[in-house]
């Protein structure tokens, strides 16, 4: 019943969610099954959320191999505030922390940075409108960089690093929000690892961080408690009432994520759904895939038709017919197709016929 | 169905919301009306989340007769990232903020502001164990203050402020995560009120701020774009992605509050609720109230008994009979029953009933 309702929701984030999780949340939303209270009601100390945020914890670790000497926290104000934290916390006095330029995100990310300390903005792609990842080449590294921070899926552009980049010996910090847990992912290769939860992760208003333990010293003690990664991980992420809602949410989606058979099950299938929507752009020339093929996202398709006008007529036809959100980021236009983890591989068949269909009428 | 499997929880919060409330959410949480997807799933760059938002802020507006001169926002943090906002925000350089020191509360808050600026604690009652609320005459405010920083209700002390301090020109910045709206509020004696929700207006993840549109104009631009309330403000609290299913919770709540008759309304509820419990308490001596009377919550409810064993007994029977969070905060002991907005008048009278009987029995 709930099947029949619901429509093809391509959206950048917050985006679709697995149907068995909504399912779950919506049944035991008045009130948890032998607690008596809703989840939106219980107490961050109470003993049914302290095992709530275990099993969560455990399943994370299970899940993507997060070695012991990684810390799992659970913060708010999504990747925007993480862009703030980490040179606030990472980037100590004296040094510099390199960006690679990937993209929009990269450049937010930058721009905050700045303002706490030195920075070396590398690896730009600018010149070719982002649409592709740079070589580690292009990257010029600062010797004893505070940190390397890369942006691992650029949302807007449609592109994603297929490779992580050989950072010597600084610490990686990987801004992962639009493709965690879409492939397998080598956390010992981090230094610390952010996602905003909207994409891959559950709602919005969670944010995931897991930080190298050792890391945690760099954290300045006159830091606002609730800007220092110490502090957040010496509580456990509970300093103060976190998101509790989206952090149970994050859980649910974390077990459905186990239950397909992990990261190299959603890998297959995000490659099957990224590859059929990519022969199709490339069938005829008809569509326009603006990412380079080495660089190309699985999780955002970006594509273009022959004209602006094209494009409208596109999107128009496509939402009639239920295929939300298909429209460009406003800053690039053309059309983007997100297609993260909960997105159905039967919405992508759909999309496929839908794109043969306006070729022929519209080409 | 959903009533009888519902226990009575007086959590200090996140705490019990309004059962029509989480009704919805569960009837809607598959898919919104005419929407097709989940309120977890849609952009917040939707035309139904614009909706959302804006009847949350005009809702809030009719609801507390907010004037047009202050600007509503939504933020990600808690209360706790306030205590850092507030003083990044609005104590500007050479200048002195005044806090009032109530309690727990307004001690985290100060202790943050020190790590900005020049603060100036006052009408400590502390030597009181912080079980009253100071005169004007004990609180020595700093001439030209940058702000006088209030808590206008003590979770932790089970106190409450019976009218608003006198500041003179200064403005007044209060904490009413505790409080808001379980009374008509003043707005306009106010510089900038904020709240976490998960007291009174919905679950974890979100504080609501109103602030004085010339307050913006102290935010300096050197400040994280997501700490700056001019940059929250310029973006109308979309400057990242919200946290969306907070903010819709909380329009719900809102409108619940408007349902049932607005400020005026709730007030004689609360004020209901907590004579009976306060009367109750103070009918034999056999309980022991904690606050000062002039100072009591109509919040939280603290209270003794004669013996640590006793209470011990108390709070284990108590939660048996299917009363839940009666325990007192680690910090101070006892017993808290906090009785929210959301709270049933109907659990008042079965805790009343309890403790007559645990009386007779035990006393």
């Amino acid at each position: 019943m709930i099947e029949t309702s619901r429509i093809y929701n391509f959206s950048s984030g917050p985006a679709v969610l697995p149907l068995p999780v909504l399912e779950q949340v919506q049944r035991d939303l008045a009130a948890l099954p032998g607690v008596g209270m809703s989840i939106l009601e219980i107490s961050h100390r109470s003993e049914t959320f302290d095992a709530i945020i275990a099993r969560t914890e455990a399943d994370l670790r299970r899940l993507a191999r997060i070695p012991e000497s990684y810390r799992i926290l659970f913060l708010q104000g999504g990747a925007s505030l993480q862009f703030s934290m980490v040179p606030m916390n990472l980037l100590t006095h004296g040094r510099t922390a390199d960006y690679l330029m990937t993209g929009t995100w990269a450049d937010k990310a930058v721009k905050e940075a700045r303002r706490v300390g030195s920075v070396n903005p590398t690896g730009s792609t600018e010149a070719d409108g982002y649409a592709r990842i740079p070589d580690d080449s292009e990257c010029q590294l600062t010797p004893d960089s505070a940190y390397v921070h890369m942006t691992s899926n650029n949302t807007i552009e449609g592109t994603e690093w297929q490779r992580l980049p050989e950072v010597g010996g600084a610490p990686l910090v990987c801004d992962a929000s639009s493709d965690i847990f879409s492939r397998p992912i080598d956390v010992a290769r981090h230094g610390l690892i952010y996602a905003g939860a909207q994409k891959n992760l559950g709602p919005s208003g969670v944010v995931l961080v897991l930080i190298r333990e050792d890391l945690l010293a760099r954290s300045a003690k006159s830091l606002p408690a609730m800007l220092s990664y110490a502090v957040q991980a010496e509580y456990s992420s509970l300093y103060n009432t976190p998101p509790t809602f989206g952090i149970y949410v994050l859980g649910l989606v974390v077990q459905w994520l186990i239950g397909l058979g992990g990261l190299d099950a959603i890998d297959a299938i995000n490659e099957r759904k990224a590859a059929r929507l990519y022969d199709e752009l490339d069938r005829t020339g008809f569509w326009r895939p603006t990412a380079a093929r080495d660089s190309r996202s699985r999780m955002n398709v970006t594509f273009r038709l022959a004209s602006e006008e094209l494009e409208g007529r596109f999107v128009k036809e496509a939402t009639a017919a239920g295929f939300d959100g298909l429209k460009g980021h406003r800053s690039v236009g053309g059309m983007r197709a997100s297609i993260y983890n909960a997105f159905p591989e039967a919405g992508v068949e759909a999309l496929v016929d839908f794109m043969r269909e306006f070729e022929r009428h519209a080409g």
